[in-house]
């Protein structure tokens, strides 16, 4: 059975508490519950990870290759400035991932670059909580094809 | 009934017969026929179109708001170079999700630019065909959202 | 008596239907109507041609000089991305006027530059419909003189 | 009856007298003439202020809405480096419209970039003497159509 | 009664024991003594918090809004880095006042940008120990006219 | 006694006349007003002088330290482009503090450098009429420290 | 029997009839003509194609490895401008030359690039008609050794 | 008899009384001497003029060909900055020498590029007081040759 | 006795496991074995330190004065990214020496770039584990001088 | 009977016996042979010259006026780097040409700027050895036309 | 028995008899002396050749490999402009060390940019003399593992 | 006696003889012959030294200050390109001045860059041989004061 690790990035604790006319209403909870849902249809499950530190998600994926077949990654602000991250993207062995709940190519110029890009698999860009759950059918995919990110 | 347009932009027509290291052995056609699956699953109608020419494809997606409910676009090398697609998109008034096959943003710097994805709802990049699968997927609830590029 | 070749660049077929607020409702025939009055008063002719296609705006400049002796070009968004249009233009031995209808310089850094501007006479900007009569007076008065862009 | 105020910008004042194959032999008052004419058959008037001082330009324009309807500029070299009159053509509450006698967009780099066309209504470039017509006819409009800059 | 949080960036646990000749000989203490009189002056009171970590300033300023009116902030080296926290400013309800104890515009080129500035209400920049006593009264200020950054 | 000579420059004139919206309905005077109490209860003076000229402005600076102690400036327009200021600022031998009602770095990007500030002590942005208030209060604590720009 | 695919792009149908001071009096003909004799020459054939189109070059690119072993390719305007015109020349699987007749290092700065030469196995420029002839040579020397582009 | 005008820009008031150990003690009034008696020796008169305002110089320069055969100056801080000085340079018919104090290529960056350079006979930089009379050498030799910036 | 604090950065606690045909198959265990050996045979002492997190290398830093004598850091992705660790190391009255193992002028161009190198004592860069050993001889001749970083 | 010079470039000393994989295992003799051949068919003669002092090729350009009618160069490394190679062409009263073993488009971006090319007649790159034949043939031309770089 | 070529770059010859508290007392000589200690502990020998001719040092490097086994080189001025340089190092077939006297990222920007450095093997920089032997101790290592720049 | 050294880099050897039209029919001879006389009427003495080669300028420049009090140098195209004579002039411990015979600001804009004028005392440039004459004025003085570039 494959096993999908989901990470979330800074500040996307608060999400759908706060702002919610720019990120809409969905919680990471709401979110949590439809990718279960997708897991199952398609015999996988995933566990969800979401933290503020730079450091902890370096140490989250330099670990993931003992549990886990694929990632699906939102780095939120780290997307734009953490070279770390994409080290341990690089490094990782596993297929991953890169999903944004928003259009960042709508957003700020300094939005427009990710550095974790280059050394993903394929990123899905704008389509709110969808983003999340056509990220993880494109990580169930690469992981039926042995995709290494 | 929801029917989506989708567009391939220059060169896709040799898609599978041409660098099949590079884009994979899957044709056009063989795109068409997984989509077609896909949308009438969802109760919907797909629509295919490819043109080497930036004037067809403005005017395709100038008359899309006629016969369509979204569309799913690969600009292709258009992505990178024409503001009239850009400005077709913009003014079409339907939904529209950016898609490409390969990690445009692990190939040459002039190809992570995209015109087109501040004016589209979203983009997905780097799963092969399954882009234009993902892709479709996101069209189709855009469709059901009302939404508008 | 002097002919005029009224030229309209891409997307410009939709206009007063789509992004009324954007554009105004005045429609190409309307612009059409207004610049015929004003050419009449004026003792001399004009000819529009619209297309999408830069190939065509390229061979019909091309061809100009045989029949007109001004041309007025709304080059849209060809003006910021057509190598191919400003060399037109600069062999095509007739005075040639730019016209927008947005002031341009208020919208995305890309539209502030224009390939057309350094080998047009001159630029008429950001009147709506204005333009396009303000540029034909001035190209009526480059006919005059014999200027030559 | 409308009121336009004309404002020519640093080095104006030597019109028509000095590099004469530049810029032509018409002088100010040459241009006034035939803006006086243009502004009668329109059932207006204008008034001409020139100054080499950017701080009086910027007094000028800041004092207009007292006593005109609308403005047509030239900001000569001021164009390019005075955010003080762009502020203070953003504040004035009328109408503006940007003139230059040259073409701009043929002459040096620093030349392209206008601080003042963000600000402005529309800008006339290239035309000779016949801009600031040009220009005048755009202002007129504006004034009818109740137009802000 | 106003509450205001008073946040420290990374190395400024160090204040006043390193590098005296530059950042001067008040410690941290020292400047909290003389904001929690202000605050006191001004019927209100100050929590200070001080960390390295740019994951737990995120995470403070996150959860700011349950107890507090006003922040003022001086991210020191992650001004110039962390988008992370410029979200987590925009996202937070409150207003934010940016503060710096140097001058950092005669520092290298690389701090003379701030990623948190244009989210903040304002910035107080070079009066040391001072910078922060302003920017208490300007947060007090904010909260009296229940101003959002 | 220390007296403060404040210098307000181009278009602030205008200030809480034009665009209300936008800076608000503060006039120079009630800032002036406000200024002078602050002063007064710090056993200071202030004088005001606003001008729309670059050069007067140089001037008025090059003459202050025969009657002042310190200089609180808002060059405005003048920040971004005056090379003549900040050779003025930095060779009149006071202590110069710079101020901003808008918060300049949510503003177009040529307005997020400034010229003046690594010639001055310190910089208030943002805080509306306030940013003079504290700006002033910088000053004094200068003047009490004998500081130097 | 080596058959070369001989492609002119847009504005070249004018050659010899317009600017004959800057381009030469001799015609796409002419240069046909003495092509064909040094084809002939080496024994082998060549096919003249133009097109003011980029879709029209792409797809004959697109088509060419069917009947022919080497490309020689004057992309004019495109040269600059087109991602597609790449993309075609980098899938055709057949050697590919770039020739200009003028020297486009002498000429404006955006001529210096050419998006095209990176895919090609060389570039020939400045010579005039010569420049054909000697892409020619380069051609059939790269169908000898059976190089691909 | 060769008259030349010598212009002195903004904050060269204060020469020799503001910062001696940077622009030395040396007086405008010491300079104008030694140039004064520099002209005798070569049969010519100088006149002096200084000016913090850029419309003063501007002027000054647009109505100098009346009076006198050569111009040297020392545009200051508005070397950097003031396209108006520039084009009245260009536009008065006279040769111009600008000179410069202090060696502008240790200074900032900023003061690197010299607006007026391109369009004076020549620059001397870096001497002191010795600059004015190096390039009053040069415009006594200008005027004999009958030289034209 | 000296003592030198060995600071490993982000992704290093993975040395030897992962991606071993580029990072080689020493791990961090055997990189200390032979500093301690280096550092015995110079009558010195190493501790080792790793970390993911960026707060934690700042304080590791901050702290280091009180037990050691130089730092040897081998910052990883935080060398391009941290202010942080920058201000960390120029604050911190140790001489550090900066170490690379790959050499990253061949990597990626943002790896070019070192926030720490200008703040260190030298940088030794390229030539795998032994970059460390050499780092550590230069931090020990760095203590014999009592030099300071 | 023309002579043309052909020169050398720093490094090419070593052509074909170093990287032959990169550069072909033709050395300088065999290029050399095979130009004598087609410089004896077309009743001319050719010298050949290599140096890796920029010094040497700069001298040898300036004399080269008195004994031959036509230059072949490749610059090699100095293409990117020499302005005083490219003074000397400019200078030297000859055509040249400037030709690349390799296609250098396709190399590191410094590569794709030469300093040459807008000075020389035309460039030939990509084709080899061929390159030098193909420029040969171009200056033969070139003599035979009388032309001048 | 392993000989490496030491190479120092132009004004090298000067060390320690020019600017001695920029570069330190000791001369070549003296480095030499402590080189070939180091070299003899370690069975090898050094040869020293110091130019400041880039030719020369271009020659020497592509002779290099007749009698050396590594190259350790100082390329000093040269290692910011020398294409040739890097080219012979990229060519030589040895293993070559860079290394720098001072922290050259403590300098001018444009020391911060090495040609030399994506061709070594790697770099030592800011050591002082010692970053020579640390240098030659890195290229005997690269000796023992038959390393290849 | 005081005894200047002059310099003339690459190509100057041809002055007079070629291009005249640009650069004028003066040889070095005569200005060599201008400078003496004007060095006699000082009491100077003065040695002239041409040469295309940057390493032979770099050693004269070395070894200037056993036999010269001050050095005249134009460096011509090495100005823009020598790193080795900035840091030869930077080294020497004489007073060094910079002339050009052209307006290097009129020219190409790789030519307005000088490595040298930060260095350097000063620069004279654009006055044809009297830049020399004006040059050797400014070393004189700088010799009676002792100064040092």
């Amino acid at each position: 059975m494959n096993r999908i690790l989901v990470i979330h990035g800074p500040n996307l604790d608060l999400l759908g508490t706060r702002e919610p006319d720019v990120y809409g209403r969905t919680t990471l909870a709401g979110i949590e519950a439809s990718l279960k849902r997708i897991a199952k249809e398609n015999g996988a499950e995933i566990e969800s990870f979401q933290s503020n530190h730079e450091g902890e998600i370096v140490s989250k994926i330099g670990q993931a290759s003992a549990g886990f077949q694929a990632i699906v990654i939102n780095p939120a602000a780290y997307t734009h400035t953490s070279v770390a991250i994409r080290d341990a993207v690089a490094a990782c062995g596993l297929p991953v991932v890169e999903v944004h709940l928003s259009n960042v190519y709508r957003r700020e110029e300094f939005r427009h670059h990710s550095l974790v890009a280059p050394v993903a698999v394929g990123q899905v860009t704008g389509f709110g909580p969808q983003s999340y759950e056509l990220g993880l059918l494109a990580a169930l995919s690469a992981c039926r094809k042995g995709a290494r990110s």
